[in-house]
């Protein structure tokens, strides 16, 4: 699968974002390639593994090709379109996921109690949502498009979150059975490399923080802001599966003091005692760990993945260093090109830092969400979007921390500088992973 | 599907026992025939179908299908034919369902968590044992033969359960999807008739109960045994929905006093108001349920069906009669023929007691099992048979009830008058209905 | 504490029975000796240890003491005496155990939440009661005593199981403290002695099993009626702790065949190594056990005690024996006096058979309560009495087993060979304990 | 009870702190008066009202008088005082909270299960500690003194905790009382007056934020460091009952779209209708409400209390306002007295805004926390204390919100601008209520 060629990789988000917004052409080929991104994500899958839930925190994969279609039928088709009739009558209730204003919904931990609709009907309503889609763009008047469009630009983003999910829920899926599936095998095996840590300095000063307005964000990447940062060190790269291992052999699976409170109940009361897919290998102190491409012996250099926010802070103290608060990511981010391990790479896996990259900052963007102390808040002045829509991001900023950068499962397209992604600290079923900081 | 005329039924019981024991080819052919309407069940479902496990009690068809099949593989081939390789090396641990002596096992109440093997390979497991069962019955010599002979039919009366299993549990997965999906569509509707309920007597004495050897019988049945039964009554038919319409408007469900104090319990934390598949109608007062056919009104005629023993035991006090024991309901069924509406009959539904039939005990067998007021203990000089298969009934002697006459998802070939099933008291997915008895 | 003085021992209980019933005067007299018992048995403890609740099966002292009284004031007082004004107009809510048709109450498992009313004020209460009880005794007509002795009577019975109750219940509440307090310290110890192992015949027949209505009996041991008992072999005396630590040393905590299912899942989910208040001593293979006098060695020719119905039914397997039924375990007592080791004499925990009592049985009564092989369930033509006092028994016949004989807990006048206890199959906070019995 | 005259009221806290460190015979007074203070708190409670734990949250009195004996029997005497032993070997086990460093303990949820030791054995406890504090003040060298003055001085402050958390804690164990029982007869009434709401705005800039080492504070209020704050808008007096009655009526707790994902989630679970220790009255639409001076109607003038995150958030949204942030409370806080209703007024409940005070801002301090949409985060550059004092904060810097400014039920001298409580966004039993803020 040379999914690089799938997606536009040449052009910068923000140029793209504003060809997009100024031609109904130009938006239906996008939504057309990502759309198509979605359903190639899926051509590995088996009718079954559509169907399965496995925890409360993943959705079968028919559910997510339903959901983000339903969001299309729902945003733009319904409100825009008014020869528009849906679907299927109980869609709107099957396949709405939270937005209460948009009425009532079918609840989330009984997703997988679903044995229909179909795959194939899931498909056919997806087409059905497509062509409708394709002939509302084609005859859509220039009033309509200023309001559609930026439910359109959403919607695409939304359909790309879904994406990382279909991956990170599969990934679930496949890991609990003991056959263990393979969803792909490893094409190329990246050469197990390292380089050495270093410690990046950044200057104190009352820094602009946030989305400038330029180009597409989500509503909490704004408004932009002036936040003050002390001086800190961040590190190169990532935390390695090599130096987490020196944490577990130094006993940091068994020392409260390392730990958060609600961390260290967590590791009780889910004998939590390496990360998450990783299992103890024949060889004593040696672990294997399943991947998408199956199960393989972990290797030291890669970045340390599918960790907790419990466990990356545990493991940042027992560094003797910390957690970067999302402001210094970004005013680290703010200097580096959009680059590195995504979706379209086909790896569906982190790989290690490349030492022939000379960049003073390694990793920041793909291969592993990374893990800041900060919780997640409003912004100063944030005003979430009127409507259902308002409900995407600002009722989740409550017991959850910020995670910046994307990850190997991520688009390219997708990410930016001030994109904040955030889980509840005891997730660990999504890519992610450390980077360290350092007051000076 | 004409489901009539696939099983034998002009037979009886105790003579189609006789003349297989003595013949493995006439074993093959049963073997065949009872297989392949284990298949024939499943045609109307489509792939998602088999997939989905919605309560811990359910298990996906799927599960069954290999289930049944590991039966065979585990206690007859991997037995008796020394040539024997296992269809796959991780089935046994997959498909063993709880005989401890027979190995680890999956988690019941994860079954829904695997979307592999796929219901394709499935298929094949069971084509692959089905072969080997075929050449492994046309070669077996006589000594084997009667190591081999009463395995294979409890093999095959096992498999005739999870046919049962298979209706039920398919029934709860279409009943809580909200688009409502139809098992079959109901092929004639039967006239919806009464007839007046009757109290026939029945006079004290020491009985002979449980199973005398003539013909199959689970070991849970015997050793037959002397009881003191005195004089009762019992219903000449089941307990009907109407009656059961009675009780709720009468405050049955709000009324403690009429129920057991864990019943009452239950009721409270289940907030149970109705039978399990009723729901109000929009009609103020009336009902309708799920079948398998699909939603529609309660019939007032047909039997009460879905209720837990909580509800036959509240609803028999309010009645002012009792709930029979199982050695009463044995008394009065050793008088009668086998008959009734049986899964071959194709209703999978109960069906109103024939007024036409002049029958002094309606609907006995088939229709719904009956909740007995008797726990399920072991009979006096109960010995479970050694090995793996003595799992099979005694280890469960606790916290159930004993129902008796099979269910309108039961094989006519498969019940007889000391049958003795066993589910714990708030149990309400299988066909369970409600005959009275009274004291003289 | 000479508590063999306070109590009657010399009269058998059918002509105390029928001395209360034709004596207002007696009947007195017999309430004041059982109410003061009740609280000459709480005279050991601290004010705090009254209140506490550690586990939903255990009540407060003080609610003991309380509904107790509640008892006599509802069933009694309210009812019999026009002049009666209650004590507190909140107390009918707050002591009302499960009498749903007595009204409202609060709820079980909170009982440990309520530090008012204080124990001087339930002690108040108390004599209130007692004040009127007797005023009303002393005045009262025949035809009014009619109708409430037999409430007394039961009222009585009820306050002598609620004195088992708060001793077994403080055992529990005693237990959790890490600081091990001591009820009463042991004022003799008994010899540690044993009887060889041996079994009893008994005849096959048609038996009359239940209360004849001669003296006191509660409705569940009735009717007397006929049941069919096969020969049997009892053993001779209790299991003792030596030869279940055989069992323990066996595996048998590690063996699922011997379990039932249910028994098993139990033993998985808590975690069960040995007998309830065991505890592994620090020498390897030896065991220290908690009692009312504090934590001692466990003497392995005591019987054990604190066994759940699952553990009795599985060392009973181990023993290639099994439980008797609580049909042969009434013949078998039919024949023998009602002595043994009851709360009088003041042990408050089970001691070895004597040997130098030449008897057939031992320790039939006292000791420990016996686990039978009987689920209880109503008796043929089992009627429960009208009213709330007819929630006593009746409504808890699902999911319980039968124990005979009482236990060192239990005062000599309460038991009776036909008097029918129960407990869920998981309970071991009660002195239960096993007696083999073995089929010929 | 004149609380008044107890504790000093003239001294401020800075110079009374730097007084106690360089006096030990002033610290041995203010160790008296401190410790006294908490049992003059205890003095209405009857005996079993100091054992009972009515949820996880609350801890018994009993265990509040030994843990914060525990504290300088643990941190300060056995430290050193080398000729000191300790009173009980298991009191260390007994009665540690949370300092894993400290050794093991006993679990939090089962203080409530432990009727030993007695009440009169807890305060000989306190009173064998207070001696050898009394000998160890005494005759303490000048390099101790150096070492122990600190702890001592937070053993103080943590005594004062937990004397506002024995207030909050018994508060709730009387209130699941059915008998309603009254903590202590409310003295005075203080008039139902009112102020109108107003906005007070206050200037953008770059803020020092945080303790500046002057006095005593704890480690979480530091390091003293810059923060950029907008214009804003803080409300002049806190939100009324009569305000919070007026969002109900409105539907507020009936309509999603105002709540926090995680708060409606909340609402739903726990039927939320109205703030925690309120209950419908019989008048459609008033309230009455339980205090620690028994239960009355709820008035309209005084703060709303007893609200957790989830209501605060909820509420400043339908009020088209939001609540501040902690560095906002602290910029307008820094300008004010420290004065308020405290825990040495007696009233032990919040009272209306005085309207003959002339102040632009009132109740910043005392009446009830308010929560502050900050999440509990540590400060730039933030260094827990070395050791098991070091588990005072940091640990819990994870879902938790910050709280400012004290309550009814704190000590006029344990309160400072910079002081952050912090509570999980569902908690209510503590003294908590709302001011507003908005955006300029």
């Amino acid at each position: 699968m040379d999914m690089q060629a799938t997606l536009v990789r040449s052009e910068d988000n923000e140029s793209l974002v504003n060809r997009l917004r100024q031609d109904p052409g130009a938006m239906l080929q996008r939504y057309q390639v990502v759309r198509a991104f979605t359903e190639e994500l899926c051509s590995p899958l088996a009718t079954e593994d559509y169907v399965v839930q496995t925890m409360q925190d993943v959705s079968p994969t028919k559910w997510h090709l339903a959901h983000t279609t339903w969001f299309f039928e729902t945003f733009v088709l319904s409100k825009f379109d008014s020869s528009y009739e849906p679907f299927h009558p109980r869609y709107a209730y099957l396949f709405n996921s939270y937005y209460v204003q948009a009425g009532e919904r079918h609840c989330r931990d009984k997703r997988g109690y679903l044995s229909r609709p179909t795959v194939e009907e899931v498909y056919r309503y997806r087409e059905y949502v497509d062509d409708r889609m394709k002939s509302f763009l084609q005859r859509i008047g220039s009033s309509e498009w200023q309001e559609a469009a930026p439910v359109i630009e959403i919607g695409l983003h939304h359909e790309q979150q879904h994406q990382e999910l279909i991956l990170t829920d599969i990934k679930h899926v496949l890991s609990v059975n003991p056959l263990r599936p393979v969803y792909r095998e490893r094409a190329v095996e990246p050469p197990s490399v390292s380089i050495p840590l270093d410690w990046v300095p950044f200057e104190a000063g009352l820094y602009d923080i946030g989305h400038d307005e330029e180009g597409f964000a989500y509503d909490n990447e704004g408004p932009r802001h002036k936040y003050w940062v002390d001086n800190f060190l961040l590190a190169n790269r990532l935390v390695t599966n090599g130096e987490f291992m020196e944490f577990i052999r130094d006993g940091g699976y068994e020392r409260p003091e390392l730990w958060l409170s609600m961390g260290w109940a967590t590791v009780e009361e889910k004998k939590w005692k390496e990360p998450f897919y990783w299992e103890p290998s024949r060889n004593e102190g040696d672990y294997v760990l399943f991947t998408l491409s199956g199960e393989r012996a972990v290797d030291p250099n890669e970045p340390v993945c599918h960790v907790s926010y419990y466990e990356a802070d545990a493991y940042a103290r027992w560094a003797g260093a910390r957690l970067p608060t999302e402001q210094e990511w970004e005013v680290a981010a703010q200097q580096i090109a959009i680059d590195g391990n995504f979706v379209e790479d086909g790896h569906f896996h982190p790989v290690p830092a490349d030492p022939s990259r000379s960049a003073t900052l390694h990793q920041m963007y793909g291969d592993v969400w990374e893990w800041t102390r900060s919780q997640y808040s409003p912004y100063p002045r944030y005003k979430p979007v009127e409507g259902a829509l308002g409900e995407y991001n600002g009722k989740f900023m409550c017991n959850q921390f910020v995670l910046r950068g994307g990850s190997c499962a991520t688009s390219r397209t997708h990410i930016r500088p001030t994109y904040r992604n955030f889980f509840p600290p005891e997730s660990c079923w999504q890519f992610t992973g450390i980077r360290l900081a350092r007051d000076v």
